[in-house]
């Protein structure tokens, strides 16, 4: 089955037809239809197919318990209202690379694997990459246990509803161990290559990044009669934060971002006593991160106190920067630059990924593809036929070049 | 009964213990309490008892079909967690007013009502004041059918499950052509009464203030990625807008809030697609409220273009200025200020009121007791017992006055 109609059959599984994205969420009827995809995928090439303790579906051609396995995947799951590609296309690649190791000829002198990975966007239960998490032991069993969806329905249940064990979640050293290498191939979420004119690169990073909940605090009144002065409104403390959250993360080329905001009480004709706003950040080393951070602090505390309101800032999460593996990724170049004047380029991300989590226990890789307008997580997220063909293609050489090493 | 034990006995109704504010919303089991207690007051002092047909509650001494009635009173509701002086404290102060005319001899010449208005905070459908709006006229007998509570239970309902006919509501002009004039006292919700070292004031006029909705639209992206050149993030936009808010009304001593906010898609890794921010916005007249609105949706649309979103604005509702009765408010100020060498103090509100309402169909006025922080719409709302005691001697001064007049 070619790329495109591999893509085509994928292509109406969890859409919504009013907003046009998708909604795959773990461990819904949406993500089971994906799951069956993929093994039906599978099987028609004669792989053997098994889905882990943790929920991550692997497709292999050989016997991984021999080791040293080649594995390439990502993941089938969307954010609310995603694009098509931010997943899929890493999936859909790795068959179609397959196919064209085939055509090639290519001897298979070491075990092959795909995966998807479960629940990589952490839409239904707030934590990303759950799957691979729970493999390396990143995310405890306790933890998985007390993940809970909007609906007060926790993971374990979600799992046993869409008739998977809860209780074999764990840590799986064992699998893992077999893994020499795992590249994922994933469409580009910024601009890099578009500015770059290139159609694929390699990742070499993913930037530290990290959460901070900022609550500011005041006091409840009457919009209507409570004169200005006599105000403690948390909303301008809050506004002044976001201008210089762009401010301080301009200045070092880093991004900063407030999303996710909570107001209460939230009334038209009321003061609020409490702006709850999430920031997100990263930038491309620690340094510079902290730099942004440390400022916006700062700044937000002056803010705060000036408008007499009480400032609590808490780190909700915090990832440090992920080197891939240097020996993997200067192998991934030199198998694109081969035969071309070209370098390849290599580009750090802002984007989280399982390849990070599992850059902990196993040597990984990533590659792009571009993305001509870097949206993401949305469904104008888009990459065209011709870059997605050169991505397998890319993909293909990568794979049958460490096959033959 | 005293104010004092009044007062001790409806404190406990719809009071949550976790807020320690009130949750007395509109036909509610709390509002059903509220409409007990006023009944038994009505009762207990041999008055006539009635609802009417919009679930506005009259206590009577004398008959009010002989027209001319002097009435007072205020509502019971509470915003959500709201503070035990707004309303509550002109319906107690009523009933000891009665109590304090009656010990003094006074000669009831012309009927004497009292009144606790439905539904006037508006906390469970969203639009306040319905009780007096529809027997005004003021809201169609369609309109209020069409407004909803957060369960999605419509008005008429919610009536019925109360026990109160919804087919009767409509505008009610025989019943308002028989008063005379209208007196509501409330806790003032500002400073003024404090700034001026007075216990009680008159009202001049409810400013004019009206809502806008300010939508800012983007484009929703991943927030690890998206280069800050790159966005479309609404959020920058909206918070210079907050802060312009709050100059532009600063400028000319009016006031401008922006107290409720709705993000999409609110995802803390997402620069969102939509802020949606609802702008209050009151000044002493239109003139200067138009300056402030005006001067903001041009600073808006500004930052909008800058940040490349889009930008709507929609006046949702507006309130033209209401002057209460020249005549009766002249009559308040010498009636208090008779005997001192003082002068009452005669000050503006932003707030609505019953009494705004009703002043379309009857003479008006009010009176302020002072509030001594101005917090108001929270549990610390508060006036002092010796201020509600002077506020209870001034209502009755002008009962009287007005009576032997």
């Amino acid at each position: 089955m070619s790329f495109h109609s591999m893509w085509t059959e994928l292509l109406p599984l969890g859409r919504d037809s009013a907003s046009g994205g998708y909604r795959r969420y773990a461990w819904t009827p949406a993500d089971t239809d994906c799951r069956a995809w993929f093994r039906a995928q599978a099987l028609a090439r004669g792989l053997t197919h098994e889905t882990d303790r943790n929920g991550n579906q692997w497709a292999w051609l050989g016997d991984p318990a021999a080791g040293n396995a080649l594995v390439t995947g990502s993941h089938l799951d969307s954010v609310p209202d995603g694009g098509a590609f931010d997943g899929p296309l890493g999936v859909v690649s790795a068959f179609a690379a397959l196919d064209e190791l085939r055509s090639r000829g290519v001897p298979f002198t070491r075990p092959f694997g795909i995966v998807n990975f479960g629940d990589e966007e952490g839409a239904r239960f707030g934590l990303a990459c759950v799957g691979s998490r729970l493999a390396t032991g990143a995310l405890t069993v306790e933890a998985a246990h007390r993940l809970t969806d909007a609906e007060g329905i926790t993971l374990p249940r979600a799992m046993e509803a869409a008739g998977h064990d809860p209780d074999a979640l764990g840590p799986d050293p064992e699998r893992l161990g077999r893994i020499g290498a795992f590249v994922e191939l994933h469409v580009e979420q910024g601009r890099a290559l578009d500015l770059t004119g290139d159609a694929v690169g390699v990742a070499s990073a993913i930037w530290p990044h990290g959460r901070w909940r900022y609550d500011f605090r005041g006091e409840a009144n009457h919009a209507g009669t409570t004169r200005l002065a006599d105000r403690r409104d948390p909303m301008p403390a809050y506004a002044e934060t976001v201008l210089a959250a762009r401010r301080e993360a301009q200045r070092v080329g880093a991004v900063a971002t407030f999303g996710k905001v909570a107001v209460e009480p939230n009334g038209v004709n009321a003061i609020p006593s409490l702006v709850r706003g999430w920031l997100d950040s990263r930038a491309a080393d620690q340094p510079t991160l902290d730099t942004v951070t440390g400022a916006l602090e700062k700044a937000a505390r002056e803010y705060a106190d000036a408008h007499g309101v009480e400032l609590d800032v808490v780190r909700e999460s915090f990832t440090p920067v992920v080197e891939f593996d240097h020996g993997l990724r200067d192998a991934l170049a030199r198998i694109l630059g081969s035969g071309t004047d070209l370098t390849v380029p290599v580009l750090g991300t802002g984007a989280g990924h399982d390849a990070g989590i599992l850059s902990a226990a196993v040597p990984t890789a990533m590659l792009f593809v571009r993305n001509p307008t870097g949206v993401s997580h949305s469904p104008a997220e888009y990459a065209t036929e011709d870059d997605c063909t050169a991505g397998v293609t890319a993909l293909a050489d990568v794979l049958e070049g460490l096959i033959r090493t």
